[in-house]
């Protein structure tokens, strides 16, 4: 606690992940008092294909 | 705003979801009041063998 | 299955909510294929003091 | 209703999965009176390079 | 890990809760070879206002 | 795009609420290049009463 979820559009490369996990940790625990071993970070890739906006499929976009 | 997530059985064709993104968003946007542009649809994909129904594996019925 | 959730602002009415579950679900259903009796839909009410965009609290702005 | 969501590592076997979703029905079913029949549960599997645990992504530990 | 989260609908007591939250990890824990320690259960209640199937608002049923 | 979701014990202050906004914001864009009108963040408040860990109800603890 607390558990953050991303989700993001696939492709990002492992340094970025890494980068996202720690960054992300960090800022979480100091605005919520959380330890930094009580926080969890999930990562989701999003397909394009599976992302709309505006009524639009954003891989035809 | 609003964001919807749809969740169904993998193997729907890009035309699907490209129907199934454009016709969610109308009905979102025509009960809601919220403009197209703002409404944002996610689709997740759910394999049979991670889905289970009445205590049974869908991959296996 | 298909598993639909709309996160929305809080505020909406229940006559909103009810024509809401209606159009998606019959959008959902023309597209996918899958019958109406198949398709469920759960609504998530969002507070503004919980959603940020752009780095900023939404009752804020 | 109810709706079960287990999120875990990627790599358990199809057999493991099958005795989850058998165990876990029937525990929601005991204790929630609900009729097994309608338990529903979903498996997502997660990849150590989308998991972290304070600030460090699992896939480095 | 595993995280799991049971959604279900508003009304069950605390004992319920408590009731599936201790039979909910001994069957992941069981059945995936996580330590009990390791299982985290989150429960999601909700409205009949906010659920609809069958393109019907449940709290109209 | 990315969306960020942060589950929490319920208590925290709207202060908090908005530091962990804009400072997740900022980690976020830093890290997966999103310029921050790009990054969206939920806040979902957990009741001790639904969260359970070891097989215990945190409400309990």
């Amino acid at each position: 606690m607390p558990y953050v979820t991303v989700k993001m559009l696939e492709g990002r490369t492992e340094d970025q992940k890494r980068a996202l996990v720690e960054k992300v940790t960090a800022a979480v625990s100091a605005t919520t008092g959380a330890p930094p071993e009580k926080v969890t970070v999930f990562i989701e890739d999003l397909k394009k294909s599976n992302y709309g906006v505006n009524g639009k499929l954003q891989s035809d976009v």
